[in-house]
């Protein structure tokens, strides 16, 4: 009855890294969350507290800092620098992964781009790599959307414990936490890249006809492949926000699909993968 | 020696309502977090448990909705008839305060006005209303903004506890809550006040040469004033979000104004008023 | 049309300090999250970024440390202590006040003393002080607590918006924000104080049959008072965590009081003061 | 180039239920926040909108909801109870996962049973089946635990960008997660089960003389594992909450392992797992 030691990593989460570039007439904000996690030849520090392949989870931190000095660039680049540095500088790691979270600025007019407000939701870039081979991963994460018509659900199962009545007309919200596969870590250009899954995202959650969340994530997903070429598989977390039309009878008043009550809990989780038939496989892209 | 009831309210906090009025081509949402506060003769329920005079929150909660039915519109009115409504109704009820909160959706391109995305920040109404005489605050909460350059911070005070070096060049970022005080609670183009009033606000804090976060926070209050006629004080809490020069010479490098710790807590906190002198008493306004 | 400064106070939010006490054969932990804020004669930086008046918030987050290098003791105590030095040592310092949430540690079981857990709620305190007079006010925040039974709502306005249904039974839920003023900021037994007010609040919490959250709150403040002959006022602020009973019926189920949905927003929010008929003025305390 | 429809689940997240048992002498709570997930024969609501095979997530929140009328049990049993319902009477759904936050709460002293308040952390609860076989996990989360001597942390690797001292005495703070797969899905005793898991992981984190939170998590793992035969793996996650030392030397005042600053982030995060060298593969039991 032996017990050992299983699947095991660790890292430094949450950096918060601020790169500000001063070099063009207008400045440019990095504003990042990072965080490393590494593995490897890990069983001394867990059987044995013998730390000699224990790179510090503050020298990761401390490695991010120094990497931003010569600028932070698009933080797919950023990711893939440092997740290969962990691996090639120290012999016990065997696989890297870094994550960012990138926040958005928007420059405030009339502030001669130096004075920014910061935007909802955020761009994140994930950087795997295991020595030989790198897998990148972009993605949004609380960009929040709603459609004030075009949404229906209807159709599905009753059973004993269902009341639910059907709906030709809903408020469809979300907030989309989305993220994809590059089918190569060649450098590219991942902004470019990004703005077209984006646009490309919501564009087919506005304009998709409705009949669940289901099929509304799907066509986002197959719109963010259609768009990027460059892409492989989509992975899409949709939390079903709702908005239930108040009974205003008791008031007197009827409600024509106008007076919503906003729900916190619960709310459905509609979560889902499109990918093209030829992907490659994920390796450890999503690790 | 004998125990009294002091001063007392009660309400129903965070009912979340969204209004959406498709009466137009282009849908408009309502998106609004709302809580109502009631004071009055309440002896009776907090002494005996004797509720003949008190209007139960649900009710207020309901109020809020049936009030909904044929438009929002403006926050500031919307909360006004609301505060007018429960004195006014209820004899017991002598006081009341409705505060708004109106979360900001903007159109998603492509969505022909009926797909949205959420902003940062909200912005805020408050009414309160004491059976004869109102009083209206607009504001802004959540609306973070950051300059890069522009900010000094030097010849303070240095005791036995200053460790700090003076600067002539640091990121100045805040967080911020703002609320100013209507002269007049009568039906005014609430929403052309409201774009004046946080232009000039955020003007001021990108263009203010800032010495200290208190200059800047002063010349916000003064620029709303300014540039709103019918505005007679600002109340502003503006937390220092700290961003700290990471030292890179551990490491062999320079930090030329780059690289920086964007710190969570602690936070400096700098809070202050900006009125006319010849404003009226506020009265119960900031009740 | 003249625009002035008026009230206004800044200082440094959330200091987390945590004090080891080795001496003992068991350790003693104080986790202390400090606010320092102070008001004086601080024109000249608002109008002029003319800092010689300004001690840097830094400076009173390095206080909070080098004052707790003889031990913390009782918050309200290092409350004082910090309180007291801002005035006294800075001449343009005329108003301090020190907030302190003491986070609970209890000893794990077979931890020697050395091993702990964090428990819910924290211990708050307060000191204010003007140069000559000191205030502290001591309290709770974060105690959620739940009576099964013994709650009751009927007797209440009805009007066209009212549906909610009399009750004789219901779920009593709310998260407790107390404070208490005490009469006087001589040196005492804070803890012993504490204990007495805290255990008397939740004896009227879980013993006053209730009639309403007013009452309860009521209760709860008479008895704080009652046996703290040391105190003179209580503020209480009770949100009103509504648990609502599941309809069954449609599933062919009847629920004995049995089932409940435990909702998050919105809440009743029933805010009180109890005091004693002599009680001096407040002065600064609640500042 | 085709694209698909590739990995997929939905179900009703954080339905909040309190179900009280009032059958005894003393009332008993249980409040649980229960999410269900559900995967099967779902391509056509992704792909043409048709939910002929979806079970609305209103319907899973009904079920929890009507499920709870004869009581919750121990939450591994209602989660089984959920999760074999929603596969046995759907012919289209084929896995289901239902997992459960149970909420702590302490009887009020001289409350009679019938006065609770609410403590920290929470005992968790997963179920998952596929039709035949069921699989449960157990375990906590947000159990803050700390050390206040008893680690260190030297020996690691050293590359250009470490900076960290090597130290004899840290204090160790973490928020425990973890969970542990039952070995079967057969009715036993959870509620011992989990109090033997429980003290056994707290034991070994009080007891185990650190050299790395790796060796620690190993220690708290393995004796889950020791003490609880029927358990055949362990995972934890284990955030490091630094506490660093304050340089109390600016001030002329030394800090012999008394006053520390405790940071929010970024944090070292620690990911382990333990097993049995002879366990059963996992299968669904962490899907």
């Amino acid at each position: 009855m032996s017990i050992v030691l299983g699947d095991n990593r660790y890292g430094k989460a949450e950096t918060r890294l601020v790169h500000v570039d001063r070099g063009g007439q207008r400045h440019r904000i990095s504003d990042l969350t990072v965080t490393t996690t590494l593995a490897g030849e890990l069983d001394a520090t867990h059987l044995h507290g013998d730390n000699t392949g224990v790179l510090p989870t503050d020298t990761q931190r401390n490695t991010v800092y120094a990497f931003a000095r010569d600028g932070v660039g698009e933080p797919e680049d950023f990711a893939l620098r440092l997740a290969r540095h962990f691996v090639d500088s120290q012999p016990t790691i065997h696989l890297s992964r870094v994550s960012i979270e990138s926040h958005r600025w928007d420059e405030l007019d009339g502030g001669d781009g130096r004075s920014f407000t910061r935007g909802a939701g955020a761009r994140t870039a994930t950087a795997t790599y295991d020595g030989g081979k790198a897998w990148v991963v972009s993605g949004v994460s609380g960009l929040t959307v709603l459609n004030t018509t075009g949404s229906q659900f209807g159709g599905f199962v009753r059973d004993r414990y269902t009341t639910l009545a059907e709906t030709t007309e809903r408020i469809l919200a979300t907030a989309v936490t989305a993220s994809w596969r590059h089918g190569s870590a060649e450098p590219t250009d991942w902004s470019a890249s990004h703005e077209r899954a984006v646009r490309g995202m919501l564009d087919a959650f506005a304009r998709t006809p409705s009949l669940s969340l289901q099929q509304t994530l799907y066509a986002m997903g197959r719109r963010v492949l259609e768009h990027g070429p460059e892409l492989v598989e989509v992975r899409l977390v949709l939390p079903n926000k709702h908005h239930f039309l108040v009974d205003l009878q008791p008031f007197g008043l009827d409600n024509p699909d106008a007076v919503y009550y906003a729900a916190d809990r619960p709310y459905g989780l509609i979560e889902g993968t499109v990918l093209r038939e030829d992907a490659p496989p994920a390796g450890a892209a999503w690790w």
